[in-house]
């Protein structure tokens, strides 16, 4: 849930309170701590332990001891870079008992999400990620093969776990081998249909396999029915509840109310380890423990920026794309309109906080992570006359493509889908948000807008709402908002024209969405440079293109180029160079390559796919006559 | 569950059989059911039925005997051209009973994969689509809202109902109106993913919804575990067993063993009727009931072509890519290799018959309809060690970009994925094969390869199980085998490598897969036509450019023409496009328009697309020099 301009004030806090932080990296975490065994900032157990052999030897005090070395060195990490801290905090007594009773990497664990995989990390030898100030950018925040053996695979996204698990279970199980595998999920990744999936086959399989559920009682969404609401009964009646989901589908179960209880937990893991049934261990845990305002807020602290640690003042409230989008979906709650405002999980992403959330009252609706369900939910509400806003995360509306296409498209269902953080960033590689033009602008019907300032973005947003014909998506511009101070009233109902903004000649700029800024300097660039007053086009429909513009640039340009924010492969750029390929237009494509990128500054990707005004002028001026 | 050349046969037995069928249209089908009521074929019942209104009129002895109506109807379109045939037939009473009870369009009812639509059809007004053979085609084989206002949806993949009635029930909620929506579900659809997450949110209803689970024993997968465990100990207990998952996510829950009598059926939904409570309907029915082949064999019956009424001798053992596939899973598994063979939920399209799966035996998972899961279960299977080659049908493989993406690609996990029946066909808008290149090539990492001939793809097969650096896709080619008799050596090893097959000069063809006897074709229209000694390329690889032999082609060439059997928005030829933007050369793509088509025969859907050597040689004149 990094996006690039907050990951840019991360790498800019990072790389300016770097010096800063190697003087003071005996800062005594354990103030800030709520734990028993407090002491001060030592390492005094941490430091013996560099595998997850050196846990096998500690008492239990000792692993306590352990715990809160662990937590000082999540605070110190994620005070330091960002990342998660509330799922970490919470996980911490489990990771030890983990390692205490199997034996990783012969029996494997697989984490799901791995947003709680730090105290792993520092259990099995990448301690430095986390207390060595000047090493914390050498480990990743989610599971990684090419860090441990005691990784098996990059994970990010949810409820992928125990399928995962499943699998290596099988392998193991056909190639003759014995050994544990042990699927860690929960917080709110049960909701996925994927984990169910899982559940069910796991549930098939006749051998050992140990799913443990973390559930520390964040379903996201209320926790007023579904699966929520059973492990709310299981936890009321500590496991004992008649209505149990997992002993309906077939596993053997398992309940620890203390979840944060080293000793109990070995107790519990000693039961189960070696079974040779599929067995579920559900463990009560607290997200956030150690640290109160995690333990209180469990939303806000679930990721955080650097720098929580220390008290700042809230930030003015400046307009921007959240807060007016936002305000447009209160402006039509009150005026009793239809509208139903969707988020999967991650609502605090688009600004919908917790006041927000109330004022919208039963027009909003958290399904959970359930992407899937949510897509088809909207084409729900708006087959019967409500007006779904569905908000979701480039990344995670890769989650849903079938939806898109059957339970959307199909029906020409007028739904209305915000997509959010789009285009080229220096995120994790698990949370790149390059894929979604190639993905969604492919699907018969759908609709797919990228505007460029708060006017069109509005106009675009009302035309949406208000139509009957399409799915339209709108890709939210990243950034501060950008105004032009005039009303948008262009009819977006004529699908695919594109707005000719400055006509010139030889040279055409297809700039779409967050990259019409760059469009307009290379306009300048080219002007500079070559003289040339290039045609500036903003083609604000990712979906199709507008032939008889394009046509027309036929008449004085010899050169047409496309700048998109996402990967150049099925997306936007292609559409365009194909409709020139019976003249003789030239056509250069701008945006990222075909590649999984993990954490690479921005700056770096632009130069590798040649995003700056000059390096697009010298491509430009290698293929003019 | 429909392919071209299946397709193509329908259409011709339909086109032949048709005029010998209007003289037969008064066939005793009663003969074939093993129903109580049986009478001559009459339709005393049906006759007087043409809208849910003259249902509620009948008495209980009426309705069954229009239960008999119904499945000669029933009968008769599915022997003639081809459906849906034991989901139909087990629903026969309960469709019956819903209309009796509920007051549709008022009361909106929401069939999950709608291959069990066709009682509700012909009680809807749509008889003429079962028994007046002239008109048979007029009415396709899933709910459509262009014909019926007793329709909501078009839907063809399975586990969306409980989602679309969730937001048609949030949408009467937020209107403030009051009617029940009703969803049904079943026939193995419970197994998917996006199922779970529409019952999880249909239980945080504070209102009406009704949920039907039509539990017809058939899960597909063995009954061993998971949901289908505690649908089957629910079905020995009368719905009285403690493990309830229904219950223990939320639903009020009532169970009706007799799903297939009228009068207890009507007994409950009334009790259900205008509840103010999520409420599952658990009722027990009989997948193929009056025809008792369908009651015995529930697999061959599911879905059948025209003519299953006649007994016909088998057809003789012929190799095809199906047989060739099976044999080289079983060779490995003879060799004691960990190969795991997966479907989900399919085994027939591959031609995994039950004898090949018991051959198999624990290197053979069938995970029921969860491709998400299917995906990921893959790559943790391939990450330990084993050797997974998972099969799938090009439309379903939408069901899991994310997987593919994240629990795939991103672990650059060695597993084998084979898409069938990928291609542009007639079938059903709810069934197209046409989206998987563009929507699988443009994922980093994975390896989509289209082979031509048999000995091809036995050799990338081969290739793909036994390298362990990519997540590798074959599109299994469509038809009849192609051999070339001569054993193919290529190392596939060296990605996109184009096969240079025929070297000509001015007009180059890369003709894809299934099209590449196509692209011989326009090579031999071209010699015909215009004297041209075209170059023809076999790309092998979807996923990438051949830049060496593309660069080369720019020397003696002036046109190059892609061809791939799908959707070109997206697809492998725009990748070509791309390469040659900055140049002179003149690029056509061939491939389907983005948009559904819906049952449009394979011969309109080529001109439409110019994919016949004529019309592209047509296109080739105009723009050569």
């Amino acid at each position: 849930m990094i996006k690039k301009f907050i990951l840019t004030l991360v790498v800019f806090l990072f790389v300016t309170g770097i010096t800063a932080f190697a003087a003071q990296q005996k800062t005594d975490y354990g103030k800030y701590l709520n734990t028993k065994n407090k002491e001060k900032y030592s390492m005094t157990v941490l430091n013996k332990v560099n595998s997850p052999e050196d846990v096998k030897k500690l008492s239990v005090k000792d692993m306590d001891l352990l715990a809160n070395d662990i937590r000082e060195g999540i605070l110190n990490r994620v005070n330091t870079i960002g990342g998660h801290l509330g799922p970490d905090l919470g996980i911490v007594e489990a990771t030890i008992a983990l390692h205490y009773v199997f034996d990783s990497p012969k029996d494997k664990i697989v984490y799901d999400v791995s947003h709680q995989v730090y105290p792993h990390k520092m259990l099995t030898g990448r301690k430095h990620g986390f207390i060595d100030d000047s090493r914390l950018q050498e480990i990743t925040g989610y599971s990684n093969p090419k860090e441990s053996v005691h990784d098996h695979f990059v994970i990010g996204h949810t409820s992928t776990s125990v399928s995962l698990a499943t699998g290596m279970a099988k392998a193991r199980d056909v190639k003759g081998e014995k050994y544990n595998v042990i699927a860690l999920i929960g917080d709110g990744s049960l909701s996925g249909g994927e984990a169910y999936e899982g559940f069910n086959n796991a549930a098939m399989l006749d051998s050992n396999i140990i799913i443990i559920v973390n559930d520390n009682e964040m379903s996201i969404a209320p926790n007023e029915g579904g699966l929520y609401k059973n492990l709310a009964e299981l936890r009321q009646t500590k496991g004992q509840a008649q209505n149990n989901v997992f002993k309906a589908i077939g596993f053997e179960y398992y309940y620890l109310e203390e979840g944060n209880n080293t000793e109990k937990l070995i107790e519990i893991f000693k039961k189960v380890k070696d079974t040779n049934k599929p067995t579920v261990v559900h463990i009560h845990t607290l997200k956030g423990k150690g640290y109160t305002p995690a333990e209180t807020d469990k939303e806000t602290y679930h990721w955080t920026l650097p720098g929580f640690l220390d008290k700042k003042s809230a930030a003015a409230e400046v307009e921007t794309y959240n807060s007016i989008t936002k305000d447009y979906l209160l402006a039509k709650k009150q005026a009793k309109e239809p509208v139903v405002a969707i988020t999967a999980a991650t609502p605090g992403v688009f600004g919908f906080t917790p006041d927000f959330r109330e004022k919208m009252g039963e027009n909003y609706t958290d399904v959970g992570i359930a992407e899937e369900h949510a897509i088809a939910y909207a084409s729900g509400l708006a087959t019967n006359g409500a007006k779904p806003v569905l908000a979701l995360m480039s990344s995670f509306v890769q989650r849903t493509y079938d939806q898109m296409s059957q339970d959307l498209a199909l029906n020409n269902s007028p739904a209305t889908i915000l997509i959010y953080w789009g285009g080229i960033s220096n995120a994790d590689m698990t949370h790149l948000c390059t894929f979604d033009i190639s993905l969604i602008s492919n699907i018969p019907n759908i609709v797919y807008l990228a505007p460029t300032n708060k006017e069109e973005y509005l106009a675009m947003l009302d035309w949406s709402y208000n139509q009957k014909e399409h799915p339209v998506f709108i890709r939210v511009p990243a950034g501060d908002i950008v105004s032009t101070g005039e009303k948008d009233t262009t009819d977006y109902s004529q699908l695919n024209k594109y707005k000719l903004v400055e006509k010139g000649q030889k040279v055409a700029i297809i700039a779409a969405g967050n990259f019409f800024a760059l469009g307009k300097q290379v306009k300048e660039e080219l002007k500079k440079q070559l003289g040339i007053d290039a045609t500036l086009i903003n083609p604000r429909y990712l979906t199709g293109v507008d032939k008889e513009l394009l046509e027309e640039l036929k008449k004085d340009h010899s050169v047409v180029i496309t700048l998109e924010d996402g990967e150049i492969n099925g997306g936007f750029g292609e559409k365009v160079t194909r409709y020139y390929g019976n003249s003789s237009m030239k056509v250069l494509n701008f945006g990222s390559k075909k590649e999984f990128t993990d954490r690479v500054p921005l700056e770096e990707l632009y130069q590798r796919y040649h995003l700056t005004k000059e390096l697009i002028v010298e491509d430009i001026k290698n293929i003019l006559d």
